[in-house]
């Protein structure tokens, strides 16, 4: 049987996802986001509630993705994601893009040039962004062709990247429905901005969410529930340039910047620039709530649940990989307990997310 | 003309203090505590509003204890206070007391054995909190008597230490009307305490305290506002002992407590021993809540506000003493500052604390 990984934030899980999973056969794992987005953000529902809604439309494992992946530019976000699935026994990893190119081709020429990839990225002026400057890269090395906002395709280009020399085949899916920035909601596959934009309308909801009342039940959280605690650290910390990715420009600018911002958008505007984009600004500014200092990452991987097909697949697993099912007195990751912590300060109705939580679990009527 | 130094809270202004400042007579210079109290909570209101209603009865200026003097234990607080006083002038200290005793006595004991009585102390079991052993010492080395609950007292006791070499006169005054911890409303000198109880109660806040629509009409503050941010910040916290007066053991306690505590007095009450009385762990709260480290204090001394009588005085003192009346691009405390940055944060309708702000002026009718 074919094992699939498949890189996800499902913020929240909705038909589009459903159509991918049912998309592909075989055994399906998933590498989910925890708690906090890789726009920098906090995700809409919890990570139990959203595994749980996978699980019930065609995943059969959800493992987390720690902070210091999640919470990362796609490169880092690509490569901590493909190593842990890599470890879990993925043949291959599928994607939705918007547009379907021969990625296959694109890891071999990483595999020859990385280097030279590398060095050229290099060369390139400061005042380009990240993704501005690899958008070059694939241009002039692979001759990858760019066209407007196609974020989910320049994961793609990071997931090739990170492919090379794991003997991992790429599998793109062409994206069906709205497009991914979409707020269009006369779609029949809405998009997940569309649903965080119209969470009050049950009939549209019920028509984009499988297991829509997973989603409406649950509280709906946003950088609005924890502005207050972002004041409050940027006023009060001693030295913002201890958190990760934070200069002295940007702790100066962000002083500045929190005394006349009155929420989050209206910080991120004063503090993003050409050369820091919004996403890495709302990033840095996550990393600020959570008190985020240099990253490492856990050794453990973190089992957010799985069906009966999914247990038949981890059981053989489990000798020979470090597989945690239940947070106790043995930490996973201290700095993704210590995020989901403080997302749990944001609503009085979310549950505690690690101590004592074990895998969310759903018994499939038959083992395909 | 005499002039005399008065140490306050004024939390809030009531009658009781109308009473201490029409006994004195001449000039009455107040060293008032910010927006943080000695023991370890915030300011019911801002340190511009209880300034203001001094200044309307009876006092002549008011000065502000910057934090790391007004948030600390009886000692360093009277000793902070008394020497911002003596900068500026002031001839005797006046303050209310349970136990009118021989103060000037008291002076002369500390004045010829303080260092056989700290060394003293130093011999006393860690068991006892700080207060205890003072009452100790005094017991001891002047024959002074303890009975029961009576603050006013120790700090009076505070404020001979403080005062030992300054050639100050200490003048208790006996305090009237109800004690000081009294919940009692049927009297006509009601406590601090009472009237934070009754607030909502206009026929009694307007009969003990005067300009009562100062206090009716601004935000009232209580660690409830804080609580949250407290929690947050003890959650998120790199190194809790990196805090003045934290060790260890009590980072240890705390991190452990605010997983079950839902309000302050419950965290209070789960942390507090017979060793870290309340009060010090209030403090200790205070000083994570505002990520307060090693104490420093400002050359400055910042004018809360002054009446025209007041002023003359600090006419002739501007040349030789670091006065200063308003905090803008130099700063003042940068820990007060920050202190009151938090403060202002609990609720949306404090102003600016610092930033721009000019003395509280009140025009006497005529100069006595």
């Amino acid at each position: 049987m074919t094992v699939t990984g498949i890189i996800a934030e499902f913020n929240p899980f909705h038909n589009g996802h459903k159509y991918l999973l049912e998309t592909v056969e075989g055994l399906k794992i998933i590498a989910m986001s925890g708690n906090f987005m890789q726009r920098g953000e906090p995700a809409l529902i919890d990570k139990w509630i959203r595994s749980e809604m996978a699980l019930k439309n065609g995943a059969d494992i959800v493992v987390e993705l720690p902070f210091f992946v999640s919470v990362q530019s796609a490169d880092y976000f690509a490569q901590g994601a493909i190593d842990i699935l890599c470890q879990l026994g993925i043949q291959q990893l599928a994607f939705g893009t918007e547009d379907v190119i021969d990625y296959q081709k694109l890891i071999k020429v990483y595999e020859k040039k990385s280097e030279q990839m590398t060095a050229y990225l290099s060369t390139l002026e400061d005042t380009l962004s990240y993704p501005q400057k690899t958008q070059k890269m694939w241009e002039i090395f692979a001759g990858v062709k760019f066209s407007g906002q196609t974020p989910n395709h320049i994961l793609g280009l990071s997931y090739a990247k990170a492919s090379a020399g794991k003997h991992i085949q790429l599998c793109p899916i062409k994206r069906q429905g709205a497009a991914y920035h979409s707020k269009d909601k006369n779609h029949l596959l809405a998009s997940a901005s569309a649903i965080r934009q119209h969470l009050n309308d049950w009939d549209f909801i019920s028509h984009s969410v499988p297991n829509a009342g997973l989603l409406i039940n649950n509280p709906h959280m946003s950088w609005d529930h924890y502005f207050s605690f972002l004041k409050y650290q940027i006023l009060n910390h001693s030295d913002l340039t201890s958190i990760f990715q934070v200069n002295d420009e940007l702790a100066s600018r962000i002083k500045k910047a929190i005394k006349v911002s009155q929420n989050i958008d209206h910080l991120v505007d004063t503090v993003a620039t050409k050369r820091y984009t919004k996403a890495r600004v709302r990033r840095i500014l996550i990393y600020i709530l959570v008190n985020a200092k240099e990253p490492t990452l856990p050794k453990g991987i973190h089992i957010l649940g799985f069906t009966s097909k999914g247990q038949a697949h981890l059981k053989k697993l489990k000798k020979s990989r470090p597989l945690i099912t239940r947070i106790g007195a043995e930490t996973w990751d201290e700095m993704t307990q210590k995020a989901d912590s403080i997302y749990q300060l944001g609503h009085q109705d979310i549950p505690e997310q690690s101590f004592g939580r074990i895998p969310i679990i759903i018994k499939n009527e038959r083992l395909n």
